[in-house]
């Protein structure tokens, strides 16, 4: 098993990652402070994965109250929140119950967020279910809610005590899913581990096949380089490069998921088409060579991954990615590469360029 | 002017005391990481006070987004919250814009609560304009909104970048507002500063009569004293003393709030029953001589308070004080008085000489 101590300045926390966690409950024991916890699921990972869970808990004396919530980004609201609050008032869960999170990052930033603030802060645990989740919503402690008028508007940062990525959830994972949470782990190798992107190249087939120890790695590798980043600008404060480098293909992937509407396009394969315009962007800069682009083009699309954007024309990106909140006072930042393994923030990019990167990987 | 530092582990801020600060915006302006707030009040305190504050802060060049709330505890919901982020979004207030809260502590709970959440948390100043929001709610960063189920379970700490206790916002106060706060101010003479409880006895007078100097040491001594608490158990850990202590009265007066409904006793009422009801039991418990007892009700009798409890009958007490979030375990641990600026929790009290300190002060 391998077992990652996360060392952020607030907080210190484990992330472990192995196939069968889900049936270990003496690893999640000695992190609940009363043997007693409310279960967030989700109506498609509930029937999956709750029973063993549930089993292996009451085993060892721990109770559990089950909040099992319908399936969907589209439930990712206030109302939710209000039914997971619901059971808790009622089952009379006090402020030492951990709430503990089944599931993707719906399912995460939810549970998350109800225990940031269920009677101002009860302890959390994440069991992630999805790729995505287990390389993304791991590390950085955000959790919150849609608003109407915007996408995670309401939230809290909240550490979990405890992160168990079991990397056998992941065989019953949708093929389009795993795929959107491979462009996450591409991302890592693309803007500052150049060695994991070889080693990515060399293991995909084996990752798609859901082979339990690559995937391990591959997570693991994920989870280190998202701590690395998040600990060195841990208040987001940074001016240039620090977590804004996460975003590599976040602003253009915005511009797709808006354009076509929330859902059309998962948002991994957003980012997969918003990194290859990043990519061919940074190859008019004169950063990278048509080389490296074909690199990167060839092992997104071996993940199973989108490499042309949506037909939105570029005046109408240009205009979704100016409303994207990471843009700083009207100039255009953009996440781009130096060279592969090797991001920067710039801002500098003229419209021309921007222009022609968007048009390329529209055609493509 | 008082200025006062608060110094948590957390995060340091001041408390500034005095008359007139609602028009002195200098005070305000460094404190603001943009020129730009959103002023959340109600419908009470805003045809008061809102004008001359914006005019104030427009003068030099801030930015005002007005939010105006109906007024009264009913409305410390998900609903009026919901109020908040959607002006917010829609006036497309950023990460770095200020939520400034204005009114007592329902708006101060409300607006916190707001800032601990939007955009995960953006910066927060309280303007409190109640003596118990002065007194109270200016120390230990609680927000948070009601539930159907129960009060303040829906939270987050979240401490402010400053408070402004203006003095002269007090004089449109109801008399039982004022009253209530002064419940407040009482309790930290009684449970750890007997010359504060000395000058109280000495000033009440001209409390009522709302100078402004008086005032402002009341307001330093009370929020000093719940600092200095505060500080001592910073993570509500202590097992004997600590952040209990400021629930003196407390017990006893939920029971009344609860019992009668609440709104029909103001909190500082019934802690003012509540507080007769533990300086009498106190007494039984030979730690207090009667001449304590008689000091302690006189002083609230002259702060216009309640010292006889609501008839429901010492079973019903019971019942409902076991109820109390803070009851821990079965047992009844109340906060006592070993002396008047002393005090202590306690859980071995008998059943009877509980029912017989609640009998004595529901005749009384
Ligand atoms: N907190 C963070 O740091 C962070 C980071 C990235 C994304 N997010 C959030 O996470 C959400 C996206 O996460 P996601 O991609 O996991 O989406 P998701 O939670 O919607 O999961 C995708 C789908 O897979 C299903 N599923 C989950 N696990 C499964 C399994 N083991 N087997 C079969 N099906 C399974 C889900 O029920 C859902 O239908 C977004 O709301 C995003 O904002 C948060
Ligand atoms: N966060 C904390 O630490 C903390 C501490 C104590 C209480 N609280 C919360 O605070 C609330 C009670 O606070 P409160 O007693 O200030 O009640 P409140 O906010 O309801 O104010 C009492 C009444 O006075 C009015 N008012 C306020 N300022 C006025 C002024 N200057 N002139 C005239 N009228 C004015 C209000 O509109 C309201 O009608 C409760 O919700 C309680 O849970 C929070
Ligand atoms: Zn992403
Ligand atoms: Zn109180």
């Amino acid at each position: 098993m391998r077992r990652l101590n996360l060392d952020l300045a607030e907080r210190s926390y484990p992330i472990l990652i192995d196939g069968g966690l889900l049936s270990r409950a003496e690893e999640i024991l000695p992190f609940l402070r009363t043997p007693r916890i409310a279960l967030v699921s989700n109506t498609t990972v509930a029937p999956l994965y709750m029973d063993g869970l549930v089993k292996a808990l009451e085993k060892v004396g721990v109770g559990v109250t089950p909040i099992i919530l319908p399936d969907g980004e589209a439930y990712k609201t206030w109302e939710s929140l209000n039914q997971i609050y619901d059971v808790l008032l009622a089952t009379r869960c006090d402020r030492s119950t951990t709430i503990v999170a089944l599931g993707g990052g719906v399912i995460g930033d939810l549970a998350g967020f109800a225990a940031a603030t269920y009677q101002r802060g009860v302890p959390f645990i994440q069991i992630p279910t999805t790729l995505l989740s287990q390389v993304d919503s791991s590390v950085g402690g955000k959790t919150g809610i849609n608003h109407p008028r915007g996408k995670n508007m309401v939230g809290a940062f909240w550490q979990p005590k405890l992160v168990l990525a079991d990397t056998d959830t992941l065989k019953t994972l949708p093929d389009r899913e795993l795929s959107a949470g491979m462009a996450e782990v591409i991302k890592y190798g693309l803007i500052r581990d150049l060695p994991f992107l070889d080693w990515l190249e060399a293991n995909m087939d084996g990752l798609l096949a859901r082979d339990g120890e690559l995937l391990a790695h591959a997570i693991e590798r994920s989870c280190i380089n998202k701590a690395e980043v998040v600990a060195a600008d841990e208040l987001e404060t940074a001016r240039e490069g620090g977590r804004a480098l996460l975003n590599l293909g976040h602003t253009f992937g915005h511009a797709i998921e808006t354009g076509m509407g929330y859902g059309e396009w998962l948002h991994g394969e957003a980012v997969a088409a918003g990194t290859m315009m990043a990519v061919e962007l940074s190859r008019r800069l004169g950063w990278l060579c048509v080389a490296d682009v074909e690199r990167v083009r060839t092992l997104l699309q071996r993940a199973g991954l989108p490499v042309k954007g949506a037909d939105l024309g570029a005046a109408r990106y240009l205009e979704l990615m100016s409303h994207d909140k990471k843009v700083i006072a009207g100039s255009l930042r953009l996440v781009l590469l130096k060279s592969l393994g090797d991001a920067v923030t710039h801002a500098d990019a003229s419209r021309e360029d921007i222009v022609a990167a968007i048009e390329a990987c529209c055609r493509a």
